[in-house]
């Protein structure tokens, strides 16, 4: 049976890990390094296929969450699948599940049979095993599934918080849940690592032997461990062992610092297959993609470019911008001059400037958001097409002094 | 000096008195009879001014009381105008703002000078004379230009009330307001609508000698009268008199029944100076437009395809489909088959199902409303392309069995 999937390599930095390739799918090949803008409920929000496509987009990612929870998947194949369903021609890549039924749900258990927890939409009890995480990717139909893993806090909650709320809550519900919390009246979070480390290699290959399509569908194996190094390597040897198409580096961005995240990335990604795309899940700001794809990673999704466009904050190589500052009132620039996306290059009456963005988002008009988002989409993919030239040029002094950020996560432009 | 508009009349009917003609301006020509989208803060809500573009509309309005209140009309200008704020190069007109200052705001004052009203934006206190409608139209900078008219409820709000909730709030606070009820403590429809009409034409008169730039735009009088026939000749008469490119019908579809509109539009678009452009504000459904253009009307606006696509509620030849009702769940069809705009035709990867939309509007996302709206333009504007042809074949049969709606307001496809 052939492959569904195929990963060439094109070049290979001889001064860091980095590879620029090519992914093939039954829906069409692309570039790698790649960023997947995130089309969580089957939509990029408030963007037509066609012009996510003009960002220079060539795969995108939809949640399976969301998508399990409302149309649900019987919907969505009945429909031709979530290519035809959305309209969108190219590659697609669905998570499992997974971690939005620990982030965003109530959770009710976690369990080495798989997560039940609390439908954000209705209310009603939803229950995620390894195969049925597997049936819904089967019947929504993406090019790249993701098996189901336990992502447990990256961080002891019982020690610190993870600043963002979102993780928080989560991570209190984690170590309220553990089986382990139960019997021993307290936590431990080291032996929540491990359980989670050991559950998600038994997932995968619950998940591999669940998979209905694999004449169609590529499966990827996801790598856990937390912070801990070690348990990173234990994690990358048992799951880069199994026979999966490509392989993602997850529960990072779940709350650690930049540094802990390069440090996880730079330590994992040379120990999975070297012949296999590599995926860094969730991740995120420009530095990060910059220090993972000079580790070896190939693949990315974030929902910053969508989600800091809706708030008016829009991305340049220097940093951010926000939108609604007094200071765009009267600038008659562009987000950022030269930038080739819609909101940016002149068209027969010059560009969107700063002025109308900024009137936009105090006027609460959807094209505000709609034209943040595009620019933001297009400036990651820019980003992207510069770091896959950079690792056949090798001129990365080149790459970072054209992309301050890469190197600093500046908050303002 | 040269006028910044021509009117070239191409063909008339030789049936009804309908005619096919070009209006020139400085931005460019508009065929004729012409819908005009509604781009209330200066966009069209949700949708690229390149799309708008896409959909066939050559013309677009933007409302003067909105951009009074935010950004400003200063702020506007600076800009380089409101063509290059918005980013749209083709024609653009602007209602004066006295309308809305009725209809949206708590209105103070309404008197010989002029409107006071109080800002639904921050509350403060906003004075619109004619002197100050056309200053502000002219630092706007729209190719045509409205002058400020007082705009009475068409029903005797003190006999009958408006069935829509915002016309029946204007014509109690315009009862309250009239001057004469003031003194004679009661309230006389009859005069209130005499001082209207009369007060239009010295607003006009007024109107015109303030304008600034007779150079680049165009200002349009404004025939009132409401639904009585010898007021409308009388307010035809005396503005069709004065020396404007256009003229507009005003006053319609403030709360009478779609045959009051056909009997004042057929009354009064004769009335008009033959050789100028007749445009009838804010009208309305198809078979409004239908008997309007047979009356020989040339332009008009409307937020029905924008307002009801952001509602779910489509557009199409035999009536409104309205895209949450259950039947679209699984309903594989495009909103109208052989439409051919953005949503209904088929792409690499076929069209935007109504199982789809009715899932973005059930899962709240912007995509819905936009697809929607872009469909119903491009229906309006199919709609109107359609009137020019036949007004040149004289085949109206052939027209109203392709359009049914042209006859019957059917709420439901």
């Amino acid at each position: 049976m052939a492959r569904p999937l195929s990963f060439e390599i094109k070049a290979r930095s001889t001064t860091c890990n980095a590879r620029r390739g090519v992914v093939t799918t039954l829906h069409g090949s692309f570039n790698t390094p790649a960023f997947m803008p995130v089309g969580t409920k089957g939509t990029v929000k408030g963007i037509l296929p066609a012009l996510v496509e003009a960002t220079g987009a060539e795969i995108l990612l939809n949640n399976t969450y969301h998508l399990l929870l409302r149309p649900g998947p019987e919907l969505v194949s009945q429909m031709g699948g979530v290519h035809k369903f959305m309209n969108w021609h190219r590659p697609i890549l669905t998570d499992s599940g997974g971690y939005q039924a620990y982030s965003l749900s109530e959770t009710n258990s976690i369990d080495d049979d798989g997560v039940t927890f609390k439908s954000i939409v209705d209310g009603s009890t939803v229950r995620l095993t390894p195969e049925r995480a597997i049936e819904v990717q089967n019947l929504l139909g993406p090019d790249i599934m993701m098996a189901l893993d336990d992502c447990p806090p990256s961080i002891d909650p019982t020690v610190e918080r993870p600043t963002q709320p979102r993780l928080a809550a989560a991570a209190r519900r984690d170590s309220s849940l553990s089986e382990r919390s139960r019997k021993k009246k307290t936590y431990d979070h080291v032996a929540r690592l491990d359980i989670a480390n050991e559950r998600t290699v038994r997932w995968l290959e619950r998940c591999i032997r669940a998979h209905r399509r694999p004449d169609e569908q590529s499966l990827f194996g996801i790598v856990q461990g937390g912070t801990d190094l070690q348990r990173r390597s234990w994690s990358a040897e048992r799951i880069g062992a199994l026979d999966c198409p490509g392989f993602a580096i997850g529960g990072v961005a779940v709350g650690e610092s930049a540094e802990d995240i390069a440090k996880i990335v730079r330590h994992t990604a040379p120990l999975l297959p070297p012949d296999k795309p590599r995926y860094l899940m969730g991740v995120g700001y420009e530095r990060d993609l910059y220090e993972a794809v000079r580790a070896g990673v190939d693949m990315f999704d974030c929902v910053l470019p969508t989600r800091n466009g809706r708030n008016a904050n829009a991305f340049t190589s220097k940093g951010q911008l926000r939108l609604r500052n007094a200071a765009c009132t009267n600038d008659p620039r562009p987000i950022e001059p030269g930038c080739d996306c819609e909101a940016c290059r002149p068209g027969p009456n010059g560009h969107f400037t700063r002025a109308y963005l900024r009137h936009l988002f105090m006027a609460d008009e959807m094209l505000g958001p709609i034209l943040v988002t595009i620019h933001n989409l297009r400036h990651f993919q820019r980003f992207m097409a510069d770091l896959r030239e950079t690792i056949a040029t090798e001129q990365w002094d080149v790459f970072v002094a054209k992309w301050p950020v890469a190197k600093d996560r500046a908050p303002e432009a």
